[in-house]
């Protein structure tokens, strides 16, 4: 609709014979999305095959992106740095639209309902909720602050943290989309830098810079209050600048334990979800960045930061020990695993490449090339609340 | 490609416009599949237009069948009870492929790998494992039992009881699809009748004919052991016909308990998952047939077998008690949850449609004609592991 490029990277047949009609028919439950950092560019790969099935181009600023899917796994959302949200047809292959909604945002989520997308910002701050057909606005919510880690809640609902106030902010659309009733929830902590909320959706996490431990808010009290939870969390560490703090993406929460990367430290941390109560630590092979669950809890994959970021590192959840040591390649960002945990995608930036494991052989599949990758983000998304 | 027979119903046009190349495209994360007993056919259905799309027929005796779907989201593997595999491209309309793999079939799945297709049989009993691309036969495994809860396990494996023999088996076919290697559990207790596995493929729940209590095995115990949980259940009550035992599939693990209908009773029981002890019991409107969480786990809803099964009881997860009754219609099979919650899909048998509700509200947002439909099946369970 707008600024439209498409450019056929290795396109592949469907498959699957032609319908009556003579149209081309593919499913969309085995696609996926792979932002191209440095290229405004994102890549649509395909499960099943192993491969890429063409490229996007034009989104803009993509040094920080990340993306969500509509519910019938059509269209990718995508967040850039500078403001810009892109709308790509991941079937078409096309950047169906894009608009420039601020000056410079981090994050965005859509609607249980799939109608609404809301996007954080950073300039001029607050929250900009736009219709996800469309991509017109609905609601501007200001909050006269930078805001982080927001997230769809059950409901019409988003959550959002507030890193000048120290707050939570609950935005329930579900009566009126362009009047969501708002609660809010003070007291969260000294700059909230970001956030996870659980995927039963109960749980918002928050990270809390310039202040120890974190804070933890029920979203199914009533009142919501905030708790604080590892007050230990980065205590004997020098602080680090906001950008060395690590993500709260890097959380799992594998049963009713929490696994997380210490800060500054080459440790995961083991916390009791209950008590929030530390309870053990593993040494790795670097500072982790992302500690992610494969589907089924049995392993948690671990990345880390430079120099140390050409390793993954394989952790048994029951014995808390490192059980697999694998350089995939240099400059490994981001990890994702097919949706019932078969496989793990590892964006290897240094490499331009995208490789492919075996999650239970550690055996490598096959490589996809990409310009310069970083997040890799599965079309069964969809489906989860809190992504 | 055998028996294909195609029924437009409602025809509905895709939202979006064509492609590039003229082509018709839809993502399929937002359908399903509603099984038609009666008739041996079944309804297409888009959860986002809540309408139906097309209808499938000559799928045999869908009387007693459950299906599944590849992992693109495009097809779903039919079971029906004479034996048939049926599978069916719900984005072209059409029955891709029949197979009658054995006499009499009770239920399947489909390996994390999306390649391999399993049935489990009473006549002659075993299972058979079959191509999902081609449904050509791969591998038959006798076992000399009728075999019952088959389910899919990470890994290229499946588990299945055996009701003959009280055990339970499981598949590996990692390393040779045609030869699986067998490990056989015994002693998991007499007749196992129906049996569950957790959506983490870590416990299997197994319910016994004849005797009382159920039996658990932790698949990531090595080797993995039955232990008895429950051992009242059923036992003040008279023997029922196996028929008349709630299926597995009815149970639900909200957190750490497990909410499930009790054995000939008005009651839904709830149990520690770690200590497989029973804690309380809620008091429902009649003979609960599924107990079935709402996705974020807060809500559980319960259908009930006859003459009750024109009302559905919602539970609240934290209190225990009935917080909503209501009548969707007549004869109420079955209940289906959009992936993230937000809408419930009920089956009205005897109303001859499928009945939605607003999840949060409660309020009845539309309705489906459908023929005698029993089970419905949103395609997100592609995605998810022991379906």
């Amino acid at each position: 609709m707008i600024r439209l490029t498409l450019t056929a990277l290795a396109l592949i047949a469907p498959a699957a014979a032609l319908a009556q009609d003579g149209t081309t028919l593919r499913g969309t439950g085995d696609l996926g999305v792979v932002i191209e950092r440095a290229t405004g560019s994102v890549l649509v790969v395909d499960q099943s095959d192993r491969a890429a099935l063409c490229r996007v181009e034009g989104l803009g600023d993509l040094s920080h992106a990340s993306l969500t899917f509509s519910p019938d796994e059509r269209y990718a959302y995508v967040f850039g740095r500078d403001g810009g949200l892109s709308k790509v047809d991941i079937l078409a292959c096309t950047l169906e639209n894009r608009v420039i909604q601020a000056g410079n945002s981090i994050g965005g989520a859509i609607s249980d309902d799939g109608r609404l997308v809301a996007v954080s910002n950073y300039e001029p701050g607050g929250v900009n909720v736009l219709d996800a057909d469309t991509l017109a606005p609905v609601a501007e919510i200001p909050m006269g602050s930078k805001t982080v880690g927001l997230a769809d809640v059950p409901g019409s609902r988003f959550i959002v943290a507030t890193w000048d106030d120290g707050e939570a902010w609950l935005l329930d659309h579900s009566a009126d989309p362009a009047n969501p009733q708002i609660t809010r929830i003070p007291d969260v902590g000294a700059n909230p830098y970001d956030a996870l909320l659980t995927s039963d959706g109960r749980t918002y996490i928050v990270g809390l810079f310039g202040e120890k431990g974190l804070t933890t808010i029920d979203l199914w009290a009533d009142p919501p209050t905030p708790r604080r939870i590892l007050p230990d969390y980065g205590k004997n560490e020098p602080d680090l600048p906001v950008y060395k703090m690590p993500h709260l993406q890097g959380w799992t929460l594998a049963g009713a334990t929490y696994a997380l990367p210490a800060v500054g430290l080459h440790q995961v941390l083991w916390a009791d979800a209950a008590s929030g109560q530390e309870t053990g630590r593993t040494d790795v092979a670097g500072q982790p960045v992302f500690v992610t669950a494969r589907p089924d809890g049995r392993e948690l994959w671990v990345n880390f930061a430079p120099p140390d970021n050409g390793k993954v590192q394989v952790i048994d959840s029951m014995t808390h020990e490192v059980k697999q040591t694998l350089e995939p390649g240099n400059g490994i960002l981001h990890m994702e695993f097919t949706p019932r945990g078969r496989e793990v995608w590892l964006s290897a930036r240094d490499d331009d490449r995208v490789v492919i494991y075996d999650s239970r052989t550690y055996e490598k599949l096959a490589e996809i090339e990409a310009q310069a990758p970083s997040g890799i983000f599965f079309t069964a998304r969809a489906h989860r609340t809190g992504l």
